[in-house]
């Protein structure tokens, strides 16, 4: 199919997500392999943003790609009601590589979906209603997983579920709590937690649902000690910990769960993207045992069509033993150590414009300002022209063969788990003059 | 793998859909080809059920599979933001078919997503909130979409999302509206919806949610001029139609979307399963001129990480050029004109159980009752011990080697489309046999 074909199809008949369908102007891709995909014209670009930062593994993984293959020959698909060897070998897989009594998954087909499930199965387990969340937060665009998120994809959708309260969640470079150091962070804004639980009332609480790192919101890593306090504040009030691992899971923070690098374990696990890097769309909730002994005789109300989705866990199973073999979530965690993070260290001490860099793994954020008072480059949710700093910023990444995610005022550095790290630095040396561009709008 | 690591596997860590975890025992499903599927010892079932109502195409279909493989070979998946040959072939193969003025396709990854994503274009369309949806009705299980949702799978998860109001369709054999004949409930059905939109204030309400012909709920097919008049009555009130086809479009009713076999046309179609009969999960919902205009300037606030998903999307231009190419609409409709319509009337001849049998293409329910008043053969929402005559007669179609599809006192027959006269009619002949138990239940 031609280029001109492909362009006349999304315009004539594709609605796109999140878009003002009249003011886009979708490029067509035409293949993938690897760290890189290619337009019709045959432009090559490094990815840095994973597509949404779902694909981990890199795109088209030739042993990924044989396992779908083999699987569709097999069976493509049999309804949730049944046993399947791939269904129970993906959820025993995925329970191995969970923290402590996590043993059951509840399969989806997305992030949104295993929030929904996630916050039902915590609602009927304690039987108490409200869920908290923070600001900057993304939990997806269902009723209640839009409901839960804390950003402004929220606003036109509401009021369209209840029960969700937002707190303020950790953010060092831009303290809510005035805080001094990621000590001082961790402790108020654990304060923060306790007194809103206080005065929401202990008992009218499901859950909390957090990003284990917050993921388009800024790439927020929690300061040492915050989320075991989350997890005692949880504890002591008997509220279900839910842990929203869609993002940060399966290798992006260079282990299998973020939360492993705390050591701590949730009650619930949402994941989706890396878990087979979106190769088919699939998700889950991971189960404690004590919840699950809540739906031992009491029916779970809730359910889909394709959960547990013959074909999609055969690709998450491939993906892990791939995963494993391949040493993928080592590389990860040695690319954001070695290589990621002194990387952006160099690049913040070279621009003005760079206020903070932060992350772990291959999941990195670069923080823009125009100013030493840390005025973000552009402002909170800057659409249009408004935009146009971050736009050109963009811009000078994708001339230079470099697509680059970018949200706000901070362009995150997310490539796939796989990349090289000749292709880290090759991508790191584009972001270093692209930023120039900020710098430009710096006025000290 | 054998049988019996996946019955542990699927003991240990699969959490499965609407069910007590420790009170069901789940089948282990070996393979599946055409309008069979196999369990480990070998027994082999034909599947009266499509799965949940899905594999339109039936199992495996080569054609179907080989798609699959060339797709993935080529691209898996690229993010939503970009233009992609499979995503707008898929689009606009749908758009070709759907009725009238639907030309723009957002792709959601199953049913639930299309009716939460239809609801929210259908708020924006029009600045108004309310949502009106039947009793006896399902459309997912996400907050918005179980709200909806008018079987007693909504109650344990209320309350849950806003802004939904039910009302009652049109149902002949047990007519809420105490009408002698198809004409007399069709007229009262509409006077009821209309009385409905009066008290709950027209300038309220954003939309009509309803499916074409209901499915789990009973399959229920409108009767004459309601749906034309659901649409003059949206037309007076300047309100969103929205038809739910994720069960009875794509071939089900013998109809690319059943809303065609009374040549009516809705604003928002929604749309999964029989797509690509589940081989991928893929669902969607196709959209006016008129609603896709609210969305030219003006942000569409909602998205998904794997909307028009290359692959899924390449799964569904395969299946509906199979669908042109090998007839299997048409066949569709002449299994439901000369084999099952009037097989189901002669087995209601035969068996005093039967109280109505209804539907179309390969869409059929028979309604089982245990007197002359209708009296339903076990409760609403029956479980357990109250159940008991219902899973004797599902039990006495397994053992004969027949799967069925049973929901309250109804068994359905829902075959795929691609089944063979004479396997409907081994089908039809065991279902016949299996009926005598409950003739058992039976008492004049």
């Amino acid at each position: 199919m031609s280029e001109a074909q492909v362009r006349a199809d999304d315009r004539a008949h594709v609605f796109h997500s999140w878009s003002a369908q009249g003011l886009i102007n979708p490029m067509p891709v035409e293949k993938a392999q690897g760290s890189h995909f290619w337009d019709y014209e045959g432009r090559k670009y490094l990815d840095f943003s994973s597509q949404l930062v779902n694909i981990n593994i890199g795109h088209q993984h030739p042993r990924l790609v044989a396992a779908i293959q083999e699987q569709a020959a097999k069976l493509c698909t049999i309804q949730p009601a049944f046993a399947n060897d791939k269904r129970g070998e993906a959820a025993r897989m995925i329970a191995e590589v969970a923290p402590g009594p996590l043993n059951k998954v509840f399969f989806t087909n997305g992030g949104a979906e295993a929030n929904e499930n996630a916050i039902r199965m915590a609602r009927l387990h304690t039987g108490r209603h409200k869920v908290l969340s923070t600001y900057r937060s993304y939990h997806g665009s269902t009723a209640t997983a839009i409901t839960a998120t804390g950003d402004p994809r929220r606003w036109p959708n509401e009021p369209v579920a209840v029960g969700v309260v937002h707190f303020w969640g950790p953010y060092p470079y831009r303290s809510p709590f005035y805080a001094s150091n990621e000590a001082e962070e961790s402790e108020r804004a654990l304060r923060h937690l306790r007194d809103t639980i206080v005065f929401e009332g202990p008992g009218t609480i499901a859950a909390i649902l957090i990003e284990t790192v917050v993921g388009t919101n800024g790439i927020l890593v929690p300061p040492p000690g915050y989320l075991a306090g989350v997890r005692a504040i949880c504890d002591e009030f008997g509220i279900v910990f839910i842990a929203d691992e869609v993002m940060a899971g399966f290798g992006r923070c260079g282990e299998w769960f973020a939360i492993d690098k705390w050591g701590v374990t949730p009650d619930l696990i949402t994941f989706a993207k890396g878990v087979n890097s979106g190769y088919l769309p699939l998700g889950g909730v991971i189960i404690s045992d004590e919840i699950a002994e809540t739906f031992r005789e009491r029916p779970f109300p809730g359910g889909l069509t394709y959960s547990g989705h013959p074909l999609a866990c055969a690709s998450a199973v491939a993906s892990m033993q791939i995963f494993k073999e391949e040493g993928i979530i080592e590389h990860a965690r040695m690319l954001g150590e070695d290589v990621i993070g002194p990387g952006l260290e160099q690049i913040k001490q070279r621009h003005p414009s760079v206020g903070d860099v932060r992350g772990l793994g291959v999941f990195w954020a670069v923080e823009l300002v125009r100013d030493d008072r840390k005025t973000p480059l552009v402002p909170f949710n800057a659409a249009g022209a408004a935009a146009g700093p971050m736009t050109e910023v963009a811009a000078a990444c994708k001339e230079r063969g470099l697509w680059p995610f970018t949200h706000f005022n901070r362009v995150h550095v997310v490539p796939p788990c796989t990349t090289s790290v000749e292709e880290v630095r090759e991508g790191l040396t584009i972001l270093d003059e692209a930023l120039t561009v900020a710098d430009g709008f710096y006025t000290s």
